[in-house]
């Protein structure tokens, strides 16, 4: 069965401290095996078994991953649907929260105990033109956690020592793991968006497990929030992290002009973590003049498209918002630290992750769930 | 018969001073009637005949034009195809360059004598969130020139004092008017790129009357610029106008890989003046990763189609770039005055309108015409 | 007797929607005479007596100044001791919150009985390359309240149709006064800082009237707020309006190390509103590298002094923010509406100007003092 | 005897490809001596002696020095003269041009053969927050090469892979040496400066070394420039370079009004590579409202002084741009690629760099010196 903490419930507890450092002190000793999740072709059986712990190269560090969010794209690589092939076998998953355990030769910065994020961007080539300004995921030569190098869903795990996320001591591991990804991703997706305080900003299916986190990182940036979804449930889980005005798209009877309406003129900015086809075109609808619809979802096979008159008339933004770089998650990571974001999981064993896999293909999965790579 | 200036011959000639001088004297006694081309009804009969001159308004200013380009816009106003309903009677014309005979009672910073054109952009509220940030041609108050504001196919028209543009002393009317609309809209599209000098921008039509005057701004902005166009002549022109690389869309197998070779990793930036669907969603592929591909022509039911997972994960923006502001406007006539940009251009009497509008029609138009009020 | 409101304790009470009506029904007849505060020499006497209404230019609305708040700007118009000549005879006033009563002939976007703010910027040429890009307040043509143009200290006063701020319907008119120079001033300055939400900002003089009000915006803003000032009931009242950390630089033995230890590097802004020419020259030393030192304050002779080869390594930005433009102004405003911004005055008569300026030359002012126009 | 080129004589020569390659030939085998300059103290003796080939780490690349040039950094490096303590021993330099012939084990992105640049920030620890986001320079773990890693005065020199310069087969060695530091940073300073196309750019300073290329960097950037220096020489030079307006100090009696005028207003950026404390405080006076002054030059001691309430009420800028980064690296080497930037050197031997040092702290160098590692 399943364990779920509550929605909201889970904190930073007196005893995480100590929780912290005693596996700290376990893992002293390097195993040669451990218990990951793997699979050797796309859709193939998922297998929890004991697996050979990795050796970092000069550049890396090896992390002993306490607990890793599970997240669509985690289930993308094993069905392999995407334009992109993965490695196989592979072990998959790209938002693990860990202790460093061991330094490669040629690693700065990183001392043995510290904690440590795996992110989807393992490694990038550091030399071309989209690394040196910043842009290090549009790096063509990018290494992906659990895509192209093996990922989270093991209880040790390599990473580039300069792309690994560093984590304050002291935060709750299992907590901080979603904000690797979709953390991050949201806060990147809000500053593409390119808004001043007091601003609009619409969140296109605000309260899943994606917008959940966007309202609260938009309120921390001092952003008014309008949110789209359906129910009573959501409204209420949405006004409850900040969101300002809420519009229910089953009930609705015009959503442009019930958006345009409620913001005086349209949001100036627009987060589409919601992946329909049509909802992404309708945003291009609703902008407020002069504003910028964000894609940040990655719905296979899709379009957006957008009236070139209006387009062009309305001076609006279409922009892809890719996940964040190191200094987009350092910041994402800041606002967690402070107590601003709150992470919304359900915790259940590694041993458990084919049964998340079934969950979300079937649509099921409300908030985000993080695997104990112990159990 | 269409009298035609041969392309580039035209310059500032020494009898231009004394011409421009020779006008405004004559013009120090304002008539009542003028002659102008009106229309009562869309696609109505054109009519060159005797109208009343205006009177300008506390705000505005009246300008003695001697010049106007005529614009693919100007024939929409006339068919009222487009989503906007026009003025009916209507005068249109929106690219006049003439001189200031007459000042409105509550006018700064005009007095009679000064050089002064009329643009798309006649007047707007000054006081709304656009207005307030630059982006006048976004108020919803905006009054149009040529459109919902009588224009500049006529031999005296009024146009707000703000709005209205200043044109330096000794400038050859007849040149500056097409920079009015045509010249300030790819200027603005390459500024709205933002691109850094040293950078590539594809210009996607590049040897037709937007184009032509797009590359040279371009190159005056320190880009490299790659033309799509079609045909050996226009490709001689494209170079001669400053351009680097030319792709032949009627040649080319792979326009994509051909365009991202030429650029090494595809252009920064896209100048969409051509307004076929197929051409600006073709430039959503080979923009480079994190680049801009500009919206600037106005098709009518046109689409632009983006696949969203590239546009995610290449980080590109689509980006809709309407006319320029007054900052703007200021700028692309400095670049003109210098001598970096020429505008090729043909001069025709105005009573031969209806004769442009009909070339026009059939897609017979190369470069830019401009009619002549006084004939 | 100077009558003082506590800080902090006006809000908008239940009668205050009645006060405002009542007084604009009375203002119906516009009246020849009012009630105003004039001098006719620099450092002259101060005339509380009555002087003509004046009349609307076509370009301007007539508006009855309720509220007015007192800033140290006014003092130095009486004293004529900057470098730029004021007009006389003078009614100073640049913080005027009251009701539109007439408007000019040519007056768009206005209706009598508006809420409408008169600021610092009465007016501007909006033709120059500084009104094109949303820099009025540096055009060469500004006409300034209470210095160049009569200002609020009267019951009736002009503005600029363009410039003159819009006050939502329902605000307390003498709570936003202070807003419309006080309030934008401090918020211009830190959209001038370029921070991102989560950055650190200090404030320099962080429990003052500009002071405070930087506070608050900061906080709205999504920015940390390091204060400097010195006391502890300074302290409390900082931390009150949602300040971080305090350094009382009385107490503080290495001000730059105690504040670059206190926010990991240094702030990544700071504003100075203290007018202390070293307060202002320590800021360049212990802003953050990358960072951005903005000079607010308008201290006479007095120079900014930072060392090079620092400034060079450290690569800061020493910027000189002038008072906003109009959508700073709304956007100003708009924090202040939302609540998110407490404005602390000090309510007394018009008629009892001199004494404030009297205590202000005395350095004696706490907060900020606002006259009723009606006293 | 000092060997010297006319300036602006050398050019990529026919036999210029076939030297590099003899060149990369002979170095096919790595020696364990090399040629180099050592200093043992600061100030001490200048060594040309025989000294160990280092051995790359990891993360490095060993390059064969075939030419560095010679900078003013070099002189403060070993005189000791900046708060910054340098390595001792040190083999100075920082503009080292050659070929790859040895890759650390961890390296990627190089191969041995391809042509590599020395630039001052030879590596920084590229996961602190200036690393992450794009200001490697201001890396507190910055290492400088020729300060404190051992520099270009050498014939086998290493450097972090990240950082090392990529420079194109077929470039002229010597002449593209001083773009590694000196074009670098007058680059980075005119990106820094925050310019548009068509904005004037004053270069205080304008026919030295550093100017000189500023001077050409701006022309490609389609700024236009006014130069500040003495003498007709320098004005021919200026001229032939792409500058527009030439103010001789030594002629001029108002320098702020002289540059005012001819710039309408004042520059929009000025760059001040001058050293002279003077000059630098009056460009805060001559600068144009709104616009940057950047600080560039490295005077020791010195201070820029700028009265606050210009400052303030013309809302200038005062920025320090210090060595650009890889980004800027590349950029500032594309545009000598295209031809659009002239390098005037001077070369002698290596041995000669002692006498280089003389006519450098007695004020007689012109140009750029770039030593021959060869000889």
């Amino acid at each position: 069965m399943l364990r779920t903490s509550t929605l909201f419930t889970r904190r930073v507890q007196p005893s995480l401290f100590s929780r912290n450092i005693l596996r700290l002190q376990s893992t002293a000793a390097i195993p040669k095996t451990q218990k990951g999740v793997i699979f050797y072709e796309n859709k193939g059986k998922l297998h929890y078994k004991d697996i050979p712990v990795p050796e970092p190269k000069p550049n890396e560090i090896l992390i002993n991953v306490k607990y890793s969010g599970v997240c669509h794209t985690d289930l993308h690589a094993w069905h392999g649907d995407w334009p992109l092939p993965v490695k196989l076998p592979l072990v998959g998953g790209h938002e693990g929260a860990g202790v460093v355990v061991k330094l490669g030769s040629n690693v700065k910065g990183w001392k043995v105990g510290d904690l440590a994020g795996i992110k989807w961007l393992n490694g990038s080539c550091m030399t071309c033109e989209f690394c040196e300004s910043g842009h290090e995921s549009n790096c063509p030569d990018a290494d992906l956690s659990g895509y192209t190098h093996d990922g989270s869903f093991q209880q040790f795990a390599t990473a580039d020592a300069i792309q690994a996320a560093k984590i304050q001591q002291g935060t709750d591991l299992a907590e901080v793991a979603p904000i690797l990804c979709a953390g991050v991703t949201v806060y990147k997706a809000l500053k593409e968006a390119d808004l001043k305080a007091g601003d609009w900003v619409a969140i296109s299916g605000a309260a899943g497990g994606l917008g959940s986190l966007a309202v609260q990182y938009a309120t921390a940036m001092g952003y008014r929030v309008l949110g789209i979804d359906a129910g009573e449930e959501k409204e209420k889980l949405f006004k409850k992290l900040g969101g300002e005005v809420f519009i229910d798209f089953t009930k609705t009877k015009n959503m442009v002009s019930d958006i345009q309406e409620a913001t005086k003129g349209g949001p100036h900015g627009v987060i589409n973590v919601s992946v329909s086809e049509a909802a992404i075109s309708l945003s291009t609808e609703y902008v407020r003049p002069c504003g910028t619809v964000v894609l940040v979802g990655l719905p296979a096979n899709a379009y957006v498209k957008s009236e070139v008159f209006s387009h062009v008339v309305k001076s609006i933004n279409i922009k892809g918002s890719y996940v964040g770089n190191r200094a987009d998650t350092r910041e994402a990571l800041d606002f967690f630290s402070r107590g601003l974001i709150k992470s919304p999981i359900k915790i259940v064993g590694l041993s458990e992750l084919p049964k998340v896999y079934d969950l979300m293909e079937k649509g099921k999965i409300l908030g985000r769930y993080v695997v104990d790579t112990s159990k």
